[in-house]
């Protein structure tokens, strides 16, 4: 015995996102039958629409339903830093944070040579230009710390070395309200070579 | 800054599925633009007539897209024999199985007094119902061991215990490949109790 069609379907769909196998797919799909038509309506609306809708900011490549987004177009933000990041939902994170105010770039990717993905591969050629074009004053690296990361890094900061902006890079360390004994050896060991000297 | 709206629809739908959060619902409403045009169609499609389409069973209220389920349809199994399961998904735990050939009855809940619902309030009387008028020989209660279950086991032994049908429940106790130390102590209980002679 199958399921129905529809929820086959459905369980199918559901088995395509993210971590997602036969079990929870099948809950998922068979929660669908207690939802609103409202609720249903509104997902399979915004499912069809999402990837027509859905383009990169022309400036920064952050999404956005428009030709630029909306930290792009916003007057306020101090337009002379860039925080260069990997993906758009890292600057959600950072947004979340809401002590930064300055720009955005998102790389769309990491410079890795041994998974075929070469400078030209990502928006570094945008980054580069804008940090001429848009006389940017400091430029924050926050990549995740691994080594395409610091490919990438080490690659941004060589091609920027002639121009007249600050480069830097988030901190890497213990996180707050991390339990010591459970930080791994690399983190202590980037914590301690990045130590701050207080008195 | 938000995420643009359709991503944000997309976010508060995946949201409204049992267990997921904001995190979870996030990478899934992002992991959704790097899907097919063509899954995200069968998507969208199987949402809206999922709840049109599926019915239940007029015999067990199983899941079907047509009058009566794929197993009550199936001449080639066991008319004699009913199987009792709280919800449609329990149905497909046994087929996994793949050893039981008989029927299945959903009572789509448990009798819980404490909750509001009553014999009533679950598929009890259809169950009685076809007992008499299919002319069933063994009906087999395989709901969790829980206060509710219990009841509901205690209910139908009761209603049926004029009419001429065995009655039997599924065994409870210590699972297949479990650790001993791990298991919990009502289970162990029960399965003391539950214990059979082998010499």
């Amino acid at each position: 015995m199958k399921y129905p069609m529809t929820i086959g379907n459905l369980i199918e769909c559901f088995k395509k996102l993210p971590g997602i196998g036969e079990k929870t797919a099948e809950r998922y799909a068979l929660s669908i039958l207690d939802l609103d038509d409202e609720i249903l309506n509104l997902f399979a609306d915004s499912l069809i629409n999402v990837k027509k809708r859905i383009k990169r900011c022309k400036k920064c490549h952050n999404l956005t339903e428009n030709d630029f987004c909306e930290i792009c177009q916003d007057i306020t933000r101090d337009k002379k830093t860039v925080c260069v990041v990997e993906e758009p939902k890292n600057i959600m994170s950072f947004e979340k944070a809401g002590t930064y105010h300055g720009m955005y770039h998102v790389l769309d990717g990491l410079i890795s040579p041994l998974d075929g993905i070469n400078p030209e591969d990502i928006n570094l050629d945008s980054l580069i230009k804008r940090i001429e074009n848009d006389e940017i004053e400091e430029v924050i690296i926050a990549i995740k710390p691994c080594i395409e990361g610091e490919t990438t890094s080490l690659y941004i900061t060589r091609k920027l070395k002639d121009k007249n902006v600050k480069i830097s890079k988030i901190a890497y360390g213990i996180p707050l309200g991390a339990d010591m004994g459970y930080v791994d050896p690399l983190t202590l060991e980037i914590s301690l070579e990045n130590r701050q000297q207080i008195s």
